[in-house]
């Protein structure tokens, strides 16, 4: 199957799965079900379930085993979104040009939303019935895993370090790494490790892949930063030029725009590496390092 | 030991805990880390944990398992109260007489010390190394049903039943019930199921003590709403009338006093009831069901 062919095959998975997951209907709370559902069915581009996807096929995983750790994955990427754009965080009323979950549920469902996603991806990471091979040691380590990435020491972290800088002059690119490595590096290192435990990597394969992970989580953020400077505004679907215009520290604001898109492809070119000892196997994911470096969206 | 002096025990335990479980100091994100431990360590009754730590002593588990769980879920119920205080949901300022967690770091930072408890409590609960006797598999299942208990068909079901009720004049006892039984009586309902799956219980235990914990959270907010009417507020630490002046429907409101009083008593005797089956060693938890229908606070 050619990468097109393939990555639609596993959006299509992925849109399928987490169109039925919340289906709870005639209950005195289904505006919390709701407000879930509108925004994990918002669409996106799928980065970290496709991710966990395609590493379970290299390694001859159960892809239903990496589908629970997909979605659940997915899940807390998208409270992560709800909360960040709540009048508190972000403020923002748009987002991929739809209403965001609080503009169109309230505030306070939103909140209430994004904790729901949060605890459902725990509910369903530790239903071991749900899985085909993992034992619960495995699964264990999965949750442990995914809970570190998405707690203070990873993403949570970042959003901290984020807000505490905003407006800062002082950033310097090491507090900007430091900043990305949790933000959004956290979320997309386990997404390949978690799937990679599910299926029975050994120490020298996590090792490798998370290389890769760190690699392509960095340069997938700074060819956003990129994208905020020279993108298309209809095709990203956003005004560009908001990051200078909010004297947000990027890594083209601290590197320049040449540098930065040399940084970009230099850890690209990392991460295609980091995956040499997989052989022919690692053909889909070192293509889609390609296409989140050349992306225009 | 006598009732007092083991709930003070019990309590050390607990805040001891408490007091060390988030030492993270040189990072970047202290903030929130800061904001975590002011929210855990601003005390409260403890009711969660120490129900987790009972139930382990009666029936003879491994005591440093149990604190596991019971740390975990009081960071569970710690989120909901900073999430609940927001100004998008109840917008309160003070909590137990001292400003609440966004009156003290801001909005952001509050919202996202209650991402990181709730996220922290599943890191916490999924460290097999943290226990002593538990297997991986009984792991999974205290997890599965504090997740449920603190989702979208517990705890955060109650708050969405809660929130879409305000100020309605139609609330039924059947759907008072409904909300309190998720909003309130899910996480004590996990402190005791958790607890008891951890110590080995068979199902007919487990059966019993859910009865108990049932039957005991009801109580416990009955009692709640009695003492907003006829409370001292210096020994509450806050203004009594507030259910009445906001329109809230209570069990007082729906039933009057006496018959709340009534009722509150009834669960109570069905609570103590219910641990008939375990003899002797329930003595401690037959006084605290009594202990909370005598509060004063």
């Amino acid at each position: 199957m050619d990468f097109e062919r393939k990555i639609k095959y596993y959006h299509d998975m992925i849109n399928k799965y987490l169109s039925e997951v919340f289906q709870e209907k005639d209950c005195l709370q289904k505006s919390v079900y709701d407000a879930m559902n509108y925004s994990v069915q918002a669409g996106g581009k799928r980065i970290r379930p496709v991710l966990a996807l395609a590493v379970c096929d290299m390694l001859g995983g159960d892809i239903n085993d990496a589908m629970r750790i997909a979605v659940s994955i997915e899940c807390i990427h998208t409270y992560s979104l709800i909360h960040d754009d709540l009048p508190c965080m972000d403020n923002d009323d748009l987002r991929r040009g739809m209403p965001t979950c609080h503009k169109k549920f309230g505030e306070a469902t939103a909140l209430l939303a994004g904790d729901g996603l949060l605890t459902f991806a725990f509910e369903h990471l530790a239903d071991l019935k749900g899985y085909k091979c993992c034992s619960p040691g495995a699964v264990l380590n999965i949750i442990s895993d995914i809970a570190k990435s998405a707690g203070c020491a990873g993403m949570i972290g970042g959003q901290v370090v984020d807000l505490e800088n905003e407006g800062s002059a002082d950033i310097t690119e090491k507090i900007l790494t430091y900043m990305h490595n949790r933000k959004t590096g956290a979320l997309i290192r386990t997404s390949v490790l978690a799937s990679a435990i599910a299926a029975g990597a050994d120490d020298r394969q996590k090792k490798a892949l998370t290389q890769f992970a760190d690699a392509l989580g960095l340069a997938f953020q700074i060819q956003d930063d990129i994208l905020d400077c020279i993108g298309d505004e209809k095709t990203l679907g956003k005004p560009i030029g908001s990051d200078a215009e909010n004297e947000k520290t990027t890594y083209v604001t601290l590197l320049g725009l040449k540098a930065a898109m040399g940084k970009s492809k230099n850890l690209t070119n990392q991460a295609v590496s980091a995956l040499e000892g997989f052989g022919d196997k690692a053909e889909f994911l070192r293509e889609l390092a390609d296409y989140l470096l050349t992306r225009n969206k």
